[in-house]
């Protein structure tokens, strides 16, 4: 077993030094209550703001912001998933979806996992744009979401809408995910995607899905709060309300084993027929 | 807007006559309230009990009973849903899969949409079996549920584990269905299928998805009841305790479009890369 801590909060647009405080702030109080591992929502460093990154972030200026992420990850011993905008390499451009209505570099929002040292062992590029701003703003990728090993739980990572579909969390529980992490920036009225969407990918893939939003205004944005983190058996293990928390849940293997061994679904799931009916459809 | 009556019920097993006196009276009063459609739980005019249902059911009885079930919604002047076992196709064996673990013919587990008239419009025989009895005595079916209008609102068929799968939901929901029938026998303490499951696939596949259960004890099994009415947008409609219930809902497709129109998950999922993920994975 192993404690997670998720940080919901407010951050502040294109302020990356307070956005860091909060974050080297949950860093601390996580890593003294004992969490092996925080997760961060979508963009927090840099504030959730799709136009407004386009038009003020200066890329060359986040390989700096992601040394201090993983000095905030060594300095207090415990991994930590950030999100910021990446330069999407060049070879994504040869897809013709792969042009954002904006002129200049494509960016993707991306996910990096940091181990305790403050090592990258896993990265992940948003592949479902949200609404307008992103599609204005950002490139969609690709490539599935990978499983590394972290503290003995097989672990990937999802993007915010990305974990509304079905399919992409299928693609993670195929690779043998046991834990999913997902920054997310999900507005005010969508109640039932925590409530109901990841506790449903939770149990219909039988695995852990941890879901850190933001808190309050941003931008044009109003966030929702309402983190969460669902078992395998989709039951919540924590939730929060609408304002700033840090949550806690244990999660492990053996919960993932034990609802695995009870309903099969991905030994019992058809994928050659769901792909042939895709193609009559 | 329509007006869907689903019956909670507890069937006898191998006691056609009162299972099928259980579906008139709730037919009549069904259509006495003003419902144009009944919804009845997974192979109730038998019972369900696969491995007895082999061993005691004559296959040359079925015509019978369903002409009966035709009588009724003719007699009533409402649609009806029902479900039954039915002699697979030959060329259904022809599959390595499509072998029962019994001897003797192949059977399906078959749901059947009747009009008001009584007439069949649409056919549909389950893909995923659920647990050791479903597979000694049937065979999984291969075919993607199709679509037709009843009453203005296009409508598909599941049954029962089928619906546990997000993608038997999309195969529907790709091929226009705004209204999912899924006839179930769910046993008691998987009460997340209805209240968790079954929320978010109306909720990611943006139709209206109604879902009838048994109710008490039937061969070996004790059904949880609890069936469940949910709206696009997540909502429950309607939902039942534990007894007997027959429960109603208005479904209608105004609110699929407005689902449909705010998030569209159904023009935003990326089948093609899932597709490719699988191949990988």
């Amino acid at each position: 077993m192993m404690l997670l801590a998720i940080l919901q909060a407010n951050a502040s647009v294109m302020d990356v030094d307070a956005n860091l405080r909060t974050i080297e702030d949950a860093a601390q109080r996580a890593s003294s209550a004992g969490a092996a591992l925080l997760l961060t929502p979508e963009l927090f460093p840099v504030g959730y703001a799709p136009l407004r990154l386009h038009a003020e972030l200066d890329p060359a200026t986040l390989p700096a912001v992601r040394e201090r992420l993983a000095g905030i990850a060594r300095t207090h011993g415990i991994g930590l998933v950030y999100s910021l905008p990446a330069v999407a390499p060049k070879e994504a451009t040869h897809d013709d979806a792969a042009q954002p209505a904006l002129a200049g570099d494509a960016w993707h929002i991306t996910a990096t996992l940091l181990d305790a040292s403050g090592d990258e062992i896993l990265n992940y590029a948003k592949v479902h744009l949200f609404g307008p701003e992103e599609h204005k703003a950002f490139v969609g990728a690709h490539v599935p979401p990978a499983v590394v090993d972290f503290n003995g739980i097989r672990t990937s990572m999802l993007i915010c809408y990305d974990v509304e579909f079905p399919e992409a969390v299928r693609a993670a529980a195929t690779r043998g995910a046991e834990l999913l992490l997902v920054p997310t920036a999900l507005s005010a009225g969508f109640e039932n995607v925590p409530q109901v969407l990841i506790r449903a990918r939770a149990l219909e893939s039988q695995l852990n899905v941890a879901y850190a939003n933001h808190s309050g205004h941003e931008d044009i944005y109003n966030f929702l709060g309402g983190s969460v983190v669902a078992g395998p058996d989709g039951s919540l293990l924590a939730a929060a309300g609408e304002g700033a928390a840090l949550l806690f849940a244990e999660v492990g293997t053996e919960t993932v084993k034990a609802a695995r061994d009870e309903v099969p679904y991905l030994r019992e799931r058809r994928p050659e027929l769901y792909n042939e009916w895709e193609q009559q459809a």
